[in-house]
């Protein structure tokens, strides 16, 4: 269980990269950044082969009961979050590769995608280290950074709605779409988060909450 | 694993129904039928909770082998796929509430999404089918039902990038989304298909493709 769980933190960093190389190809119009993160995807759904293939592994050979098969099975479904969160990443790289060599941001919003990459990118480095510890603490503080990308999301979309909006619909839509894949990418993590906290405490988030 | 399937085929039918009202919500405005669709989610969210425990009991008291272990485990990713079409149904479902009384949509569109929920509701049938047929004749014929709102997706993009949209942004940014929404109900029921493909086969699609 522990070397699955290194290995799923070892994805995290992989689609952290992936969305900061991503971010900064969209930002910057960079093609062959953006065609590096498409092509070195690989590395992530080669890594997810292996990690359902330990999470297999521990299940026959080991035939864990319990607590312990909760935990392999939730194995599975971390490396189906972090693999989401990868595929949303790709998403990025493909919207700056299929715009080249034209900006997809205008510049009223670029500063929210900055942004938004950053916090993308520390809640991949968060998922890492809440697999890590497996803290129940950890991973409450980085549900709180979620909230700090929905936050960012939303404004996003009242920047979009002002009727100073001189865009127009095509650009509206790209933003748009992007906005939902860093909102999407942020979930998984939080997915990833309360797994852990149930993992640790048995309780859901809420629950806690109720307690405290 | 019989009565998982069935469970799992039972889920299908709710995300369906989920759909087919959340888009008549959608192209009626009907606000009634909205807050329905999102109180009524609770039944998916029982069931979902009902087939994960029958996938760990099936773990636990039979311990399955080699290919009987990963058709369970399978089951855990199944369970979350439904689980997911039913949350795109829900958000359908509230963006019809949150722009209530005004029409989300324009009429020029309206008539796309009819057809795209047409196929999701199909989508989910199929889906259904396929769990309980596991034959990979009905899974692949499935997939080529994707390709379907794959075009009708493309072309509403058309649509709202043309210069003649005279719905402003926030109707496209309403569109967009939306327009994801069954894209990915539609993606789900592919991934159903592609599980059990493989669970009858031991090939992906694309294996078979090559085969044949």
């Amino acid at each position: 269980m522990a070397a699955l769980n290194a290995l799923l933190g070892e994805m995290c960093d992989i689609v952290g990269d992936e969305m900061e190389q991503a971010t900064q190809a969209l930002l910057e119009a960079d093609l062959e950044l953006a065609e590096q993160v498409i092509s070195d995807h690989d590395q992530l759904t080669e890594r997810s082969a292996r990690a359902e293939e330990m999470a297999f592994e521990l299940l026959a050979l080991q035939a864990p009961v319990a607590g312990d098969l909760r935990s392999v099975v939730g194995g599975f479904q971390l490396v189906a979050e972090v693999d989401r969160m990868g595929a949303l990443a790709l998403h990025v790289a493909k919207v700056a590769r299929r715009r080249h060599p034209f900006q997809v941001l205008p510049e009223e919003v670029a500063g929210y995608f900055v942004e938004m990459g950053r916090l993308a990118v520390e809640l991949a480095q968060s998922a890492h280290n809440v697999l890590e510890s497996q803290s129940y603490q950890d991973a409450l503080a980085l549900m709180d950074d979620d909230d700090a990308m929905d936050d960012l999301h939303r404004h996003l979309f009242t920047v979009m709605m002002d009727r100073e909006w001189q865009h127009g619909v095509a650009a509206a839509v790209d933003v748009t779409l992007l906005g939902r894949y860093y909102e999407r990418f942020a979930d998984h993590a939080v997915s990833i988060a309360r797994r852990v906290v149930f993992q640790a405490t048995g309780k859901t988030p809420e629950q806690l909450d109720e307690v405290s």
